[in-house]
């Protein structure tokens, strides 16, 4: 097993304010947080990405996700949560985690948080057909 | 069912540049995305937050935003992926969306994406007591 900071949170070399812990998932809070209280939810299992992720994790992780988001209202009086993972790039830690950040209306988070951009004429189509391809079984 | 825009998406009353169907799953493209490429992950059914999303639609979800994360490399040329879902505050249709954007290391969006806080002495351990409290069953 890879000694990341989140694996030795795991074994419990390293201590977190825990929210949840179970056999397959580990929950504990951010250290520098968006906001206060917000949780990171780890697999206990070494994954690095979204994309190591066995299938039989997933409910699993996203199971606690939903409680820990259900938690904030009650815990914390939020009004929503924001829930994200990085995967590669802006991941800080190799071993996948799932944030999950209270939020409430007006929080400040909205403006600068979802930059978009458009498409040229044509190019929304295009962008559609190369992830179709790729997304296509190997024997198709 | 609720007529929200992804409910006629799904039903096929409003077009898009769909990527990917299956029974339980529906992934189409941002028509304004963070980076181009970026794709909306929806149930089929009518789940309006992760709080009401069934355990059984967990692992499908998943599975899509995964394949379609996988994409996004050979599709697009992308290093890595944001993966993202905002539950009520900020969330712009009130049925259940996973975005799945295409991250490339120096594409700006680090600097202001995730602004961050810091805890009082004590705080951080209040904080994840209420959690903790939140987070027990109705019995114990």
């Amino acid at each position: 097993m890879a000694s990341d900071v989140f694996c030795q949170i795991v074994s419990g070399e390293l201590a977190t304010h825990e929210v949840w812990r179970d056999e397959q998932v580990v929950a504990f809070l951010d250290h520098r947080p968006v906001f206060k209280g917000h949780v990171l939810i780890c697999p206990t299992r070494h994954v690095e990405t979204l994309l190591d992720l066995p299938g039989e994790l997933m409910q699993p992780l996203l199971t606690v996700a939903q409680r820990v988001a259900a938690a904030l209202g009650p815990a914390l009086g939020a009004q929503g949560s924001f829930v994200a993972m990085n995967n590669v790039v802006s991941q800080s830690v190799p071993h996948l985690h799932i944030h999950v950040v209270p939020r409430t209306k007006g929080d400040g988070l909205r403006g600068f948080f979802w930059p978009r951009t458009r498409y040229a004429a044509g190019e929304e189509a295009e962008y559609a057909a190369r992830l179709r391809r790729a997304l296509l079984p190997d024997d198709a």
